[in-house]
């Protein structure tokens, strides 16, 4: 389970209810998309490797759990701004969402 | 957005799929439920103020995501080894789930 941690490690954390507007695959990638979530207050661009585990159209228009103040990395010369949430197990990949709706921007807390 | 965090910062969280269990209002309490959640290789009680927000049966057999290694702490007597993972936004409440079955115990990334 790892170190005990306390809330104020979590709470620096700004994890935000977001919907994924555009997705397109990264070229020259072979598991990145590029996509434009909606943080809320704005629209962000985050990369992941979700290539394997969804086409672009289920991913269009999902309610998505993204991490909003990671340090911003560049995959293939794109730049992702935010980190999206899933969960893995034994090759398995779920994304992290909610049980009802609820508006873009959302803190999770 | 707060400060620049680093995935150093994020794999502190153990955050797991677990499942809901058992349901059962803390006694004394008006917003608390106790709750055994199968967070993969053992269940843990979480307390949570959710009362409000679902009932008991709408609760039982749901899928969440637990921080697992939260410190532990006592709410009106019970202990809560975790913290369950929820969005909120102008009084709205929805809890943290993920789009597709996967096992518990499924580690969040």
């Amino acid at each position: 389970m790892g170190k005990a941690v306390y809330y104020k490690d979590f709470e620096k954390l700004d994890f935000r209810v977001s919907t994924v507007k555009e997705v397109e695959k990264v070229p020259g990638s072979d598991n990145l998309y590029k996509m434009q979530v909606n943080i809320g207050d704005k629209v962000i661009q985050i990369v992941s490797n979700l290539v394997d585990y969804y086409k672009p159209e289920e991913l269009l228009g999902k309610r998505i759990i993204v991490c909003t103040n990671i340090a911003p990395a560049t995959l293939y010369g794109e730049i992702s701004n935010g980190m999206l949430l899933a969960a893995e197990k034994n090759g398995d990949l779920a994304l992290l969402t909610t049980d009802r709706d609820i508006a873009d921007g959302a803190k999770i807390t």
